[in-house]
């Protein structure tokens, strides 16, 4: 008797069929199939699995839920970029303006943070005036003309996933290679892109704790991606720290201004190499990872990356005189921590950073919650730097109200510093999957 | 997070707390548990499994989650008998007056039957003027004066099971040993029984399709029973085919009146000698299995069996004029069919034959469905039984506008007849555990 026995199936660890998959997934966003029997469905998937085909056309089914995008009046190949989340990761901002100087369209949708610091809608709209709600119209007209544009992810895309997540939540299945790949996907296909990059982030700070479980979310992912003949590529980096030294919404687009200014940090650009070469290739303008990798820089150094940067800012009523100038955080109050040992940086908890810059309001715990974009952290050294007594370590930017020696003596808890050099080394992209 | 963390261990594998368990059967009733919830933790507990101190910790979690009987004011060890559920299955019928008669007290909660026929209370009200709906102080004075009563079972009851098993039965999760055992232990427990004997039946009528499942579950129940203190012990029989030769409500009460008279099939007798035996020993009225089955002889020899079951009809209002007369069923229409072969039964279909009888009136196919009590199938022969060209095969009564030639048919396939006698004749009960 359906659903009952679409659920049995999977309980019995069964593969199932296409057919089976796409009524359920419907008969879910209609109502017909009730909350707890997705439930007990969702924990059979967790325990049994999904094969690749599975997976698959659970992602097309959830695609297929809501709106699809449909990009294809835009020249070109559409190239999409995800992030798994982490911390301090602002590689969107940078690669997407770079890419799209090289003449591969960014057609992007990007969603709202729940976490440490907001999305990268969130970040943009610390830009004053910035708006993201465009009509479908506007959005294709602008990256027509100018190549680029970002607006905030429509409720009605893939309408089964925003169900199913929300009940993964309340149900302890959130943790499961096939549901965390098909959400993902499933957005990234219905809005519309020809391709897609993954940034598959693990380590403490990332979903993905260990470098073995992104690893296979990526491989799922870019298999997803392939049935659905989406090219899809994946790279795998660490979030053993923070990625760049931004934690807050405006202060990651200073971060980023910065990157496309030629001065980004070392992990922080190594990333933004790494993908923007994959979106160059699959974008069809750079022939291997070497020459991606070329253009890349001269896109930075040439300054053509931040002059897009500014473009799009502008075309979406961003103010842009303060690019290059000044930087965009202004907060109450400002304190400066510096360095009393010597040494080398050996770990910096992102994930303790990321709690403690949500908590100065950086982020949100809840939907609901307000973000303050002025507030968070930026630290002055990364992972592997040396330190020396007297130097800056970080600077907090707080609300006015907030006890900034508390927080600093937290922050402080969380930057280790050894006498010797780390003895291993990690290096911050480990792996390609295509 | 609670519910989830709980939800958690059991989808990882781990052993919950009896405070865990307490609770979320507790929030669960309640209702700060959501369904979806629920539905989560049941198919993990469906494919992590349980233990034997889980499983008794949920069993007594859902025991007080209702209404406790309290048996205390009658004298004596009060034992309930509780059959999984077949074909043609009067035994409670036939025994509770057996064992009553030997001085074992019966204070019997029973409930009505989904599925083939009706159950032991729908059985009882097709005898006229019988009711079924005692208070509880008639219920109890009922026991004290004359060693039994039945009544319907309150909705009050381990309200946490009735609960979930609408549940369970909604998201795949029914066939699980844990949730089975808990669900079938919790209402013996709540109905205050000093000790219980347990009928568990395998085979293509019963609830148990295997031998080995139906085992397991027997072991599983004796186990919670010995452990909530209340002494259990299990026969395991088999359903392979009907075990009497009645199915339909009053046809079911007249076969039960046969068997009391001395006149019962050889498969239903070895049952309720089995059973009858286990039920004065665990009443402290038999020393062993052997004075237990001689005990339970005597009193259908001597005819007190069947005196207490008239006993027991008038004292709940009920017609005793037609005991030891005539049928009670009188239906429209009655239809014999002959026997065209030479040979042995070496099959007999009783799940076929239980979806024919229900599909004549006998029994429900939803909760709100009526019975027709008067309808069913009555077989004059059983399994193993050699048959003659011209002998009566079986009965059947039907209502005014039944097609009995065509449901002749249906049954006449069910009933196989073989020239040579059956290899290997199973016996029907194989196996007491305590």
């Amino acid at each position: 008797m359906w659903p009952v026995e679409c659920i049995e199936h999977k309980r019995d660890g069964n593969i199932l069929t296409k057919i089976e998959i796409d009524r359920f997934i419907q008969d879910y966003t209609n109502g017909t199939i009730a909350d707890y029997q997705a439930a007990a469905w969702l924990m059979a998937v967790f325990l049994r699995g999904m094969n690749a085909r599975e997976t698959t056309d659970l992602t097309m089914a959830m695609a297929h839920s809501g709106d699809l995008v449909d990009l294809s009046s835009i020249p070109g190949i559409k190239v999409d970029k995800h992030s798994t989340g982490g911390i301090a990761d602002t590689t969107t901002l940078i690669v997407a303006p770079l890419v799209a100087a090289a003449g591969v369209p960014v057609a992007k949708m990007s969603g709202r943070g729940l976490g440490f610091t907001g999305g990268t809608v969130d970040k943009l709209e610390s830009i004053p005036g910035f708006h993201i709600e465009l009509s479908e119209q506007q959005f294709l007209r602008q990256v027509r003309s100018i190549g680029i544009a970002v607006i905030g992810q429509s409720a009605e895309i893939a309408a089964a996933d925003k169900l199913l997540y929300a009940l993964r939540d309340a149900t302890g299945t959130v943790e499961s290679m096939p549901l965390i790949a098909s959400s993902i996907m499933s957005k990234k296909i219905a809005a519309g892109a020809d391709a897609i990059v993954l940034d598959v982030k693990y380590g403490d700070g990332a979903f993905m704790k260990t470098k073995e479980n992104a690893r296979r979310l990526a491989h799922t992912m870019v298999e997803i991606g392939t049935l659905a003949g989406r090219p899809t590529r994946a790279v795998v980096t660490s979030m053993e720290a923070p990625l760049g030294t931004a934690i807050g919404n405006s202060l990651e687009i200073d971060e980023a201004v910065e990157a496309l200014a030629g001065k980004g940090g070392r992990r922080l650009m190594e990333v933004v190499s790494a993908i923007g070469a994959q979106m160059l290739i699959v974008g069809g303008k750079a022939a291997d990872e070497a020459e991606g990798r070329k253009k890349i820089e001269e896109l930075v150094r040439s300054g053509r990356g931040l002059a897009k940067f500014a473009e799009f800012v502008k075309a979406q009523g961003g103010s842009t005189a303060w690019i290059g100038k000044r930087p965009l955080t202004k907060a109450s109050q400002v304190f400066t921590a510096v360095c009393t040992d010597v040494g080398c940086i050996t770990e910096i908890h992102g994930r303790a950073l990321g709690d403690i810059a949500m908590s100065m309001g950086a982020g949100r715990a809840r939907k609901e919650d307000a973000i303050d974009p002025m507030v968070g952290i930026r630290l002055f050294k990364e992972l592997y730097d040396e330190v020396r007594p007297g130097e800056p370590l970080f600077t907090i930017y707080g609300k006015a109200d907030a006890d900034m020696t508390a927080i600093a003596q937290k922050i402080a808890g969380h930057i280790i510093v050894t006498p010797s050099q780390a003895a291993q080394m990690e290096p911050v992209v480990s792996e390609m999957i295509f």
